[in-house]
């Protein structure tokens, strides 16, 4: 494709994200000097139960990228309305992240933000490289849903709460 | 890990991602003879824009899966509340996904769903198999912005509706 048509199909895609809402999760890990390193993601996603595995997306040019590496671990957290302000805060300035106190080292030393909906410990099995981007595949190993919330999202650049019920599946 | 911990660890990450909320889409695209096929998603993210890419993750045993092969055009729908009847139709079975008069199909012969927020018109790039499953990237060529509508979401086993807008990013 010629520059202009990418150009186009590039704005067609972030039309089309605006409009497509996700659910607002928090990542955390270990940098490699062994400080906490953590940040808002829209991508979570299950990759199959048999293993158990999920996937998210990042940048190959985000500053944490360097320290996700196979094998270290990482902590997935599930936000509810009440997580607002520390999506926020994990989607701002590096320096001010882990600033609070809202948050401790697990057993690996891995950061747990409290006061989240759920969380999973997992272990990172593979990364898929593709242009300047990856997908990132953990494995779950385990992990505790604490009080159902309704949940936070993210749409149309902001961040949303869950709505109404319109159809349960049971 | 045992078969004990691995169980363990596929209900840790069902509990997980009841609660993480995700948004509703619908793909399209050909079978192997040349039929319409479509489904339910939810694990659509975006996978940056320079090259636009977007990935989305599917059973390796699902039936449309042997037709998602590289060079296969695809058809992204973003839904909003008023596609609530189209999701459950598409996440129904099979038979009954393509027999109302409620899409067309594209240039290239893909299903147009009628009445959705947003299309992307998708051509696969590379597909990575992982354990049972797989995560499909697909490169965005263009697509069409609708009537934006509040979004329709999945939580808690549930479509649910967005809800009330909490913080701007702009």
């Amino acid at each position: 494709m010629v520059n202009d048509e990418i150009n186009e199909a590039a704005e067609a895609l972030k039309g089309f994200f605006r409009n497509h809402a996700s659910g607002v999760a928090i990542i955390t890990g270990l940098d490699l000097a062994g400080g906490p390193l953590g940040f808002t993601a829209t991508s979570l996603t299950s990759l199959g139960t048999k293993p158990p595995l999920v996937s998210f997306n990042v940048a190959q040019g985000a500053s944490f990228y360097k320290s996700l590496l196979v094998g270290r671990r990482v902590n997935l957290h599930a936000l509810g309305l009440s997580n607002l302000e520390l999506a926020s805060r994990l989607a701002g300035p590096r320096e001010h992240r882990f600033e609070l106190d809202n948050w401790r080292p697990d057993t690996n030393g891995v950061p747990v933000f409290e006061g989240t909906v759920a969380i999973l410990h997992c272990e990172i099995l593979q990364i898929v490289e593709v242009e300047q981007n990856a997908v990132v595949i953990v494995r779950a190993l385990d992990g505790e849903q604490f009080a159902p919330e309704t949940p936070l999202l993210y749409h149309q650049r902001a961040f949303i709460a869950g709505g109404e019920l319109l159809r349960s599946n049971g």
